[in-house]
């Protein structure tokens, strides 16, 4: 069975990571059982044998892959069907561009309205370095970057107009059916979701909407996840 | 042959619209040649027939086809190769949250920054309507739009971070060879180009290097276009 390190908070069965749902769910969309190894940020001797410090490393018998973009690829290339890019180079190219955009745009966008809260989520062994790692990163407290989430939330929300305006004229990012770029959305709207209980959307929006609809895919994966 | 009603300035070699070069490239990409009609925003009697009353519009033959992404995907149908989102439905489903981000994201960026110089480039029948519609759309005067763009042109080139990280990784957003995904945004920055000498983009962004080569597809159809 395919094996995948997760980053996990005190309480194992609390996964976060915005890059390992976005492996959860490509695995999932491709109905391969995957068993997920919680992880914690002090943890790097244990995925020293990946060549590198960050999750998801997922684990195939001998092969080794790491970084989600890789392990999309990885999981298309050797169970081709269903098809995370249906039709082939172009359609993973240009999900490309949406994974370019949840990493740049849309992680920094969500991080500072959330980024308190998940300091109480990561396991206590992790804090310190979560704290110091990105308070060094943003220039700021934890506590500062959080402040004032009620009001800037109405930027956040800004940040997700071409989104918002594609799932007017779409069911899912990826067309008629969900694609790895759903994935790569659904996966990093999991983790404020995992580890805060601020609200990120308004209900009528038709992000949250399909959110809603991405929550149930896979008998439910992402609305059974552990939160805080 | 097909025909399509495309902005212009007083020159009517002067094509500035971001909307109608993307179905100047979707055209060219698929060899299909494309008498271009110069026309001007108050010319909408020209184009009434269309049933609405921006551009581009197309003709082809009885067949009328208005919105560049309408056409992108009309094109697509009638003339499958060379494909514009090679592999079919997801890889255009990508692509058009390429469009989207484009129109919502990019083309609000690149606007103050070039409005004022875009008064001089449109026709001067259109310029009385150019500058109340686009004042009552900002709430402030173009010269007021326009200032400062020194400085607040390294916040347009922030924008661009999703494109910059997928241009590192791949030569087109298209992959390997350009999609309609690249028409898109090199479409979109014609717009600048043609009306303004303001310098969006520093040389050595990959971005920049992106764009000098998609100038050069199709005979040079992007560099030999005429320029304020």
């Amino acid at each position: 069975m395919l094996q995948m390190y997760d980053l996990a908070g005190e309480d194992p069965a609390l996964r976060f990571s915005p890059y390992c749902w976005r492996s959860r769910f490509a695995a999932a969309h491709k109905g391969l059982p995957l068993e997920t190894i919680p992880w914690r940020f002090t943890d790097k001797q244990a995925i020293a044998f990946s060549g590198q410090g960050r999750v998801p490393v997922l684990r195939d018998g001998a092969k080794v892959v790491h970084d989600s973009w890789a392990i999309a690829e990885y999981l298309e290339d050797t169970t081709p069907m269903p098809a995370l890019f249906a039709g082939g180079a172009t359609a993973r190219a240009h999900a490309r561009f949406v994974n370019t955009w949840a990493d740049t745009i849309l992680l920094p966008a969500i991080a500072p309205l959330i980024i308190r809260d998940l300091l109480d989520a990561v396991a206590p062994q992790d804090r310190a370095y979560f704290r110091e790692s990105r308070e060094q990163r943003f220039g700021r407290t934890l506590e500062e970057l959080q402040a004032d989430r009620d009001t800037r939330v109405a930027g956040f929300r800004q940040v997700l107009l071409p989104l918002r305006h594609l799932l007017r004229v779409q069911p899912w990012i990826g067309g008629a059916a969900p694609s790895y770029a759903d994935h790569i959305v659904l996966g990093t709207l999991m983790w404020p979701r995992c580890v805060s209980h601020f609200e990120l959307l308004q209900p009528d929006d038709p992000v949250a909407e399909w959110q809603a609809r991405g929550l149930d895919l896979y008998g439910g994966l992402g609305r059974s996840a552990k939160r805080v």
